[in-house]
């Protein structure tokens, strides 16, 4: 495997005190891909590096800086962005379009851009062999663990590095994923692979429904190995399935993951949306919270997207059971409960029973914990 | 005014063992419009009234039982909607498709029929002039006060009475309202006035950001009054959105109502969804619970939309005080907090400084005790 190194540094974001900065330098320009937030109120970190990735279909290097979102510092944010770009750049001999930037942190303070390009220059000078389990730490804000993962088969390999524990968390902002693989592909293979990764993925996950400033995801590919389009997708997939997974079980104050499968749908995108609207209920998420089988929340969420459901012909389960057919099944729910109580992932299945699509989305349940970290975290 | 007659009895389906049933039997038949939840889930009694409502415009009694949605309960909630309007109309000497029937309560579970048809016997029983604060009384699940209102300008009256403290409250589904206006209509105006109404007071409130299985929203005009179509919107509108406000203010755990305001908008359905997304924001929802003026989650609900925004030119107050308008004003943020702290009803204005058109969301804080309620309650 080609070596990718990384440094690590302190430039003082975080209250904590500890690392904030993480540059990462990949061996050679490598062919990457990079998905952003759709959301209009961006992070200045994203408005330039979205800039920058449109114009180049290759990057050597990157640099995270957790604590501090960058974004709703003004036109000065993407100017700060830029900035650290250039020096990585420079410390490192590269072309600024060859480095992007990636803040994640609280909204709506500026950058105190001299410690920051100081902690790069720290950075810079102690490259060292990338470190999953340290990088996913430097780039952690509220996050109660570190998040990577690695697949290897044959020659071909697939790792990566992630942070998040909320779309947004106390300010948090928010989710960022870093995917490797050795495969080489180019760079509108990589693409179309990566879109259709990210749509199951990180995508197709919720904590608390709010969209965030900053998310980032980037694809990589160093261009080592041999490998068929389907070998690369299923590392990328397993990788960024189990980090998205690991966003979710680290949920503000969440104590299960909810898995969330709709089936049996006409289109692929009914599936999804009522998958989404189960996944989003606060009502859903704190019945589970309380392992209450409460069905007919499942039911009024399910039925409440712009599309078209059969009361009469769909179904409900949580794991096995099934709860609804047409007409309740009350003697199914004491064993629905004794599910909820027992397993740490809980699935729930709604089947529509009108045609083939289906769709898995990932959420948390809500309890105590989060208004506490919600509430209780002051700006 | 002419008399309105109504009957309040027990069916037993409330643990509390309060009034369930409520008979409401108008002078005459009149001039109606009613509408309904857009879920798919609907309730058997929605299913049922709908059609009804549909093929008659005119309608002479309606009756309400509360502490049981009739809502997942298959072909046969249908049936036992009809069976009630059934019972009504012979009480009353009326023909079946001039009554309707609404429910409001647990989901999932059938009604017991026989009870609740012996019921509306009782309430038919023992007509008396129409209260508002014991109707209100008689068709609530949640509510921890009775929601009614009156106005009167000359010899017009609008008057009404509702209920809703969540959208859905715990797995109670959910608002009912009932307003009526003294005012001589005809069908086609009145629907109109309805929709208009509707969307800017009763589709403009939101709990918990779950849409019932059982809303609905009755519109009855008595036809004694010659006044003009501005007068009565007047009249309807005051009344609609009092009951509307007072739904959010009873709503589960709330300690605050959240008055989201979107201005300066190129599209009314442009400010309509960014309000409501603020609106929605548990994020939003907590940081206010939490009296911390975290402006930068409104931004970023704000830019979470399919509706671009310019982040560097939109102006974000809470009340009166400053928070963003391109760049962030820390300093504006001690009296926000303090604003927050002192005001039951709070104000959040996003100034988007694009057009001319603007949109008011009320929604309602979420803390501890709306967990306590969400999870801990058992079906």
């Amino acid at each position: 495997m080609p070596e990718i190194l990384m440094g690590v540094s302190r430039a003082g974001l975080k209250e904590s005190g500890s690392p904030d900065i993480l540059v990462v330098l990949l061996p050679y320009p490598c062919v990457a891909s990079f998905l952003f937030t759709d959301n209009y109120f961006k992070a200045g970190s994203v408005i330039y590096s979205e800039q920058i990735a449109k114009r180049s279909e290759k990057v050597s290097a990157f640099v995270v800086n957790s604590g501090n979102a960058n974004c709703g510092t003004g036109r000065e944010g993407i100017e700060h962005a830029r900035m650290m770009a250039e020096r990585v750049a420079q410390n490192l001999d590269l072309k600024i379009d060859e480095v992007l930037v990636f803040s994640t942190g609280i909204i709506g303070r500026p950058l105190p851009i001299d410690n920051v390009l100081n902690a790069i220059d720290d950075a810079c000078s102690i490259l060292e062999p990338l470190d999953l389990e340290r990088a996913s730490q430097a780039i952690s804000t509220t996050d109660s663990f570190p998040k990577f993962d690695f697949v290897k088969e044959g020659n071909l390999e697939t790792f990566g590095f992630a942070k998040g524990a909320g779309m947004i968390a106390p300010s948090m902002a928010t989710m960022l994923s870093f995917v490797f693989t050795t495969a080489d592909l180019d760079f509108e293979e990589l693409r179309t692979l990566h879109r259709e990764v990210n749509e199951k993925t990180f995508n197709s996950i919720t904590v608390d429904g709010c969209e965030s400033t900053n998310d980032s995801f980037g694809l990589i590919a160093l261009g080592e190995t041999k490998a068929s389009i389907e070998e690369v997708r299923k590392q990328v997939f397993e990788v960024s399935e189990s980090l998205a997974k690991k966003i979710v079980e680290d949920g503000e104050g969440a104590t299960k993951v909810i898995k969330v499968t709709v089936k049996g749908a006409t289109l692929e995108m009914k599936a999804r949306e009522i998958a989404k609207t189960i996944a989003n209920s606060i009502l859903v998420k704190t019945a589970v919270y309380g392992r209450d089988p409460n069905w007919g929340r499942i039911a009024a969420a399910a039925g409440s997207t712009e599309f078209p459901i059969d009361p009469f012909n769909m179904r409900i389960y949580i794991g096995k059971h099934l709860l609804y057919d047409g007409k309740p099944h009350p003697k199914a729910e004491k064993n629905a409960k004794k599910y909820l109580e027992e397993e740490k992932e809980v699935e729930i299945i709604v089947d529509l029973r009108e045609g083939k699509n289906s769709w898995t989305y990932y959420s948390s349940d809500i309890g105590y914990e989060y208004i506490r970290i919600n509430a209780e975290y002051h700006t």
